[in-house]
């Protein structure tokens, strides 16, 4: 279960944070990172850091963008600071494990991503996220070094799985199994969903692209958050492709008829 | 509360570490770090894994012995690899915050004792605790970094006072609680919705009344889990109703102007 959950860490100045990450992720009985556009990596900091978690760091996926490392992955959680001006749905270090464990349990795959070192994560990098994670640190002296940051959320992670090893399986496991199931939909679907809904939006005029607002942004959100299945997704991308029939003509015509 | 509660480090090799814990006490809202013997201090690489935790590391109390550092503390937790010799009553990181806040909560002054990087605490030193405490890492790759491990433990310790207080783990709570609460839509209105959307998936032929399957509870339960505030309930009315308008010709006209 914990082989389903990968850290994603973007755009990471320092290589003896990510040494510090691979040590974490080993320690707690986890294995897949992914490094998007790490500055300096390998590097020998790196495996000074992870003192003796190199296989983590030999086996790390290097790629280009953060769509690259959430790959497959049916829900993504992004560390963040304290305020942003769109809400979303934000989870403790707690929460964000549970919400981890009930994903990977049907076979979900998960990311946690982690931001740079002194900016985070961008608000675009944010929006791909389907939930938020803050540590409650002092917010007198808020920013926790990165590879500590790691080391709680993946702490968390395996607290959590052991305590669903020790435990019988609950009635309502069945249900949300049922619910998750295998069929929950990719971030790559969910994206290909977003593009679609916005240019129907466009299309029906609903979304003026010179002035679109926050509402891409507000209906990322609450679909974001629903964990969508596959089924469900047929089903609203069925909708957008009739509607763009509709506003084509293809479909008001024979209403005439 | 958190005033009471000290960090120790018992002969600490590297001064990066030393670093690393002032800021994850920092990070935390703790104040005292206690040294003993420390093999290089002061030193650059404290101050620079630090990062801006100065003041916990120009506090530090530097001692000869670990009795000194445990001067007026009611209780002494140590960290401990899994198996020792003679057995100890051992904590997990969440019942050791537990023990911490309940004694710190009646003024008791709180010890939390971490080893050398290498060899952790003698075992004389962890005769000195009155409870062992142990992170439950990986066994085949048990070894936390030391930095990390008093991360782990002094989160818990804010993860536990957070709760004390009543205060939520998590900022957002008014933000979500505004979000969530007040704002979200009534079943009436999810009713009218429901109504408003198969209205629409009909014009659009995309339900066929006599054949409506399940389309609609399909919908419904995506929706009916979503929690929908009234801000996006809004924004997906107006979707529906403009929709209406293309498929009625009221927009598809203009579109040719």
């Amino acid at each position: 279960m914990l082989e389903n959950i990968r850290v994603v860490l973007v755009n990471t100045s320092h290589p003896g944070n990510i040494g510090g990450a691979a040590r974490a992720i080993k320690n707690m009985g986890l294995k897949r990172l992914y490094l998007v556009q790490p500055e300096q990596f390998p590097h020998g900091d790196a495996i000074a850091r992870a003192s003796g978690a190199t296989d983590v760091l030999d086996n790390a996926c290097v790629v280009e963008t953060l769509e690259d490392a959430l790959t497959g992955c049916s829900v993504v959680l992004g560390t963040s600071a304290r305020d942003r001006r769109i809400p979303w749905p934000l989870l403790d270090p707690r929460e964000c494990a549970q919400t981890s464990l009930q994903h990977a349990e049907v076979g979900g795959e998960v990311a946690l991503v982690f931001g740079r070192e002194y900016a985070g994560l961008t608000n675009e990098e944010l929006q791909r996220c389907n939930f938020h994670v803050h540590i409650p640190s002092d917010p007198e002296f808020g920013s926790l070094n990165l590879a500590a940051a790691v080391q709680v959320l993946v702490y968390e992670v395996r607290m959590a799985w052991l305590a669903l090893q020790g435990q019988p399986t609950k009635m309502s496991k069945v249900e949300s199994t049922a619910m998750l199931n295998t069929q929950l939909v990719t971030v790559e679907e969910l994206e290909l969903f977003y593009r679609h809904l916005e240019e129907t939006l466009i299309d029906i005029r609903f979304l003026d692209p010179e002035k679109p607002r926050h509402l891409m942004s507000r209906l990322r959100r609450l679909y974001g958050r629903s964990a969508i299945t596959k089924l469900e997704m047929n089903i609203l991308r069925g909708v957008l492709t009739e509607t763009q029939k509709v506003v084509r003509g293809e479909k008001c015509k024979t209403d005439d008829v």
